[in-house]
């Protein structure tokens, strides 16, 4: 166990990292804990105090090496390894994340696709379309971790008990419906699309009476 | 203006809102802050200083009538006037949201969606598949507040300043990348899907050396 990691400093880790990539293609070397702080809208202090929780020295004055620091998250955060996940529901929204090409380009592969109606769904380049009766023992055959639910809001919860039994730990779910896993170490992030646009219809008309300026999130 | 009102306060009140619909359908009457607190994870003062801010004095005894919560929530959100959006961006992404029929049922309707090769772009039912040159004029005559980028990332900014200059004020972005709009009261929610998967796959992997459990969020 390392002390003092929480979710939100993983998340911060990988906002460095994406941060010292980008900075790495634009040849830069170099980076001080301010430049990351402000690009990602934390104190340099908070960055040297998450990159000390994994036992990054801290480096005030000389700056960190980019290439050694995006050595070390990748490794912490596991990024050089496989991410392989599958998509359960092959309707609009899973056929559509099957051919999101920005997938591949970030090193996440979809092993399958599952439907209650395999026949249905137009195949997809090179991605098998499986029964979803078949995902129990997929996900273990296969060492699935993480999944994305895009069935409809009466099946998700009953797709989210399969998946986290047979072994998955993080969903990303597109049914509208809130899932909440009760298991631990289970983690799911449910994208709520009619509620994300509700909201912002809801900021936009209030946003004349706000007494501080909308903050990015 | 409204003293103390802020971003995450408007969010709550969304929340609130959410939950006093799901309890009317089950045929609740009343209902207490702390019931309130629990649903979304706040505490019952927080609940009732909400509830301060807009006006809805507190009633720590005998509850709230759930109807007449609904109603005043919804007439400071403006739950009832139209919402209607624009698609900016046809490809497989911008297609599945045309087709996604949970919007209607929220009382989102889709006034047209715009590309740069209109005639490429299969019809969806009802709704009008506009040359991207056309959008700044459309947002202007029908007075549209809030659209969907869907474009590919390298459009994705300048198809941003045309909308806000136009008048779009929020909007929800698929592009994979990360956009920031400078002009005061315009808002952007970043939905980048490679990122979200990604995040799953680093919490997942550190999920055993958590010094705390994963909070749902």
């Amino acid at each position: 166990m390392v002390k003092n990691l929480n979710k939100s400093t993983i998340l911060r880790l990988a906002r460095y990292l994406r941060v010292l990539q980008k900075l790495k293609s634009l040849g830069f070397v170099k980076v001080f804990s301010n430049n990351l702080g402000d690009a990602i809208g934390v104190t340099p202090a908070v960055v040297r105090k998450d990159f000390s929780i994994i036992n990054i020295p801290g480096n005030k004055r000389g700056g960190y090496n980019i290439d050694t620091l995006i050595e070390l998250l990748g490794n912490v955060l596991g990024k050089n390894q496989p991410h392989e996940i599958i998509i359960v529901g092959c309707g609009r929204i899973g056929s559509a994340l099957m051919e999101y090409k920005e997938f591949a380009k970030e090193g996440i592969h979809i092993a399958a696709g599952f439907d209650i109606d395999p026949q249905k769904v137009e195949p997809r380049a090179g991605i098998p379309i499986l029964d979803v009766k078949d995902m129990p023992t997929f996900i273990k055959e296969h060492k699935i971790t993480v999944g994305i639910i895009a069935v409809p809001d009466s099946a998700a919860a009953q797709v989210m008990e399969q998946m986290v039994s047979s072994g998955i730990q993080g969903i990303l779910n597109f049914a509208p419906v809130e899932l909440k896993c009760n298991q631990k170490g289970c983690l799911i992030h449910n994208v709520n699309l009619s509620l994300e646009i509700e909201n912002l219809f809801y900021l936009v008309k209030l946003a004349d009476q706000l007494s501080e300026p909308f903050e990015l999130v």
